[in-house]
């Protein structure tokens, strides 16, 4: 019998990684609330209102009983809602054993704590940060499934962790690289949203691709500066769960964020933007996150504080950009730490 | 009477830029071989064929005289094509003075030599190389007339000659940053087409998102790469000259090198690419330069290899990518030599 592997929860990116394991002849069961929904992966092999049009492999099966699912995993997939996370961890503790490869691909910070998702996991499970690998990077589920070329980086404390999780998941059509810096990669992937969602209120306001590309460039840079202070690798953020996750992120307008930060731009108001999505933004409660961290670490995030303004302060988007544009004269360049360098480069 | 500044020529970018110093109150003398169009702009204050529907400020004026151009001038900003900067900053010698404050907003080497602009330039005018600044970054030239808000940086060696540069330029739509490390952002611009080209093609194989952003993400890490070996900063890669404009490069159908790269990818021959395109595709010759640098310095650059490969020996742009996808698993980072952080960041 090949391996199995437990994937818990089944939206669409769980979906997709489940359809990345199965062409990779692994035996895949998903763990999901829904009775009807799992009836029909294990059906119909489809999971309609997640991933439309997608024919799933029968290699996947699905279960609402979460000992039954992780019974017999060498590896352990959990890709909750941020929110979730803690509440999936917890549950998934009676049947956790140590010899379980952990692997969240989950983004953003518990609400609240501002927690990354490997800590709560951890926690949960009472086991070592080390033990848990961080799966990111720029990859719309809906491609995945179609086996269009993607890449995503692992990262752990843990080298063979790591490499364990490349293993897995490495194909033809999904590339998979490893990272130690596995805070940079939580880190990257969560504040990455403050800028897709400057990026769409950029493009309401129709301010160009220039515009864009700034806001892009110089939110790389301001949320490498957090993440460098906090303990990351620069290069991380230049990496596929930094700039990668950003291009997509900030490029399609079927992110919730672009599209957010869109109708502010056009000058529609948060709770009215909020009320037409109907679900959550994760950017908007980063932004909120980033404002409090930055002056924690004192750290200048001229963009997400402006944002944060714009959101919560009714400040004017045009007025946000204009303060953005008229600061002082700048050096493109901040002057890292030799430590940091030591820490990653030796 | 207020400073003058001379721009030679006066194609799109170099009128761009003509627009932002006349905002400035500045007056501007565009240098070019045209006598109708230095009418044109003298008379109709329009350049139609290179910025068709902008209207000049009468504080630019344009002269076929190269001496009347210069003199006087406390800066020049040089915007020849790359093949054309040898024989402009030749011409440019009997009336340059030491004095003056050379600005180039020039992207790509010198075919056969490979060498820099800014290279070519000291060369050609018996200066030293930091008295040249390099401006560069995301920004269209349609876009910049308009008053788009739009982020350049500029770079030297001289810290002075840089700051200057960013005095000259700044206002409230145009934010210019400073950087030290002008052999990075050359680099940067220059190698940057590699990748737009690329992107091209992946788009025109109609790969998706998830691809693209791929080819971006690790475009950047290949040219840092190259970079860092050839002794630029590697967080200048991750800046305006370089993500910044690359993205601006790579998602905008304007874009001459993702125009060729996608007609490519689509299963179009090179000849045949170039006679549609009816001019110069930096990218491509840039392709060239790469693939004989990344052998000198012994680095590996897969993206612009399977590109040459593409270009000059019929390889399928469908193979390239598998090539690409097949490599054997990779870390995402690479540890870079202590020197470098010490050169750039003590």
């Amino acid at each position: 019998m090949s391996k199995k592997v437990a994937v818990l929860v089944a939206g669409s990116w769980g979906t997709a990684l489940a359809s990345v394991l199965a062409a990779n002849q692994l035996n895949v069961m998903m763990w999901t609330r829904g009775e009807e929904q799992a009836a029909e992966i294990n059906e119909q092999h489809t999971n309609a209102r997640f991933l439309p049009g997608a024919e799933l492999s029968p290699l996947i099966q699905s279960t609402t009983d979460m000992g039954a699912a992780v019974e017999g995993a060498s590896a352990i997939v959990i890709v909750a809602p941020s929110s979730a996370m803690r509440a999936v961890a917890q549950q998934l503790k009676a049947h956790y054993k140590p010899e379980m490869l952990v692997i969240h691909a989950t983004k953003g910070f518990e609400t609240e704590s501002l927690k990354r998702m490997s800590t709560v996991i951890s926690e949960e499970l009472e086991c070592e940060e080390g033990q848990v690998v961080v799966l990111s990077g720029p990859s719309h589920a809906e491609e995945v499934v179609k086996r269009c070329p993607t890449t995503v980086v692992v990262a752990s404390l843990d080298k063979t962790a790591a490499e364990s999780a490349q293993g897995l998941f490495m194909n033809a059509y999904f590339r998979v690289y490893t990272n130690r810096d596995m805070l940079g990669v939580e880190l990257a992937g969560a504040f990455k949203n403050i800028i897709a969602l400057g990026a769409g209120m950029s493009d309401g306001l129709q301010f160009g691709d220039n515009a864009k590309a700034a806001l892009l460039t110089r939110g790389l840079a301001e949320i490498t500066r957090i993440g460098v202070e906090m303990g990351a690798n620069p290069l991380t953020f230049s990496g596929l769960a930094g700039i990668g996750d950003l291009v997509v992120t900030a490029t399609s307008q079927h992110s919730r964020n672009w599209r957010a930060g869109s109708m502010l731009g056009q000058g529609k108001k948060l709770d009215d933007v909020l009320n037409s999505m109907g679900m959550v933004v994760e950017g908007i409660r980063t932004t909120q996150a980033a404002y409090f961290i930055s002056q924690k670490y004192n750290v200048q995030m001229p963009i997400a504080d402006q944002l944060y303004h714009v959101l919560f302060q009714e400040r004017l988007p045009r007025d946000a950009v204009e303060a953005l544009m008229g600061r002082d004269p700048k050096t493109e360049m901040e002057v890292m730490k030799l430590e940091t360098w030591e820490q990653w480069h030796s």
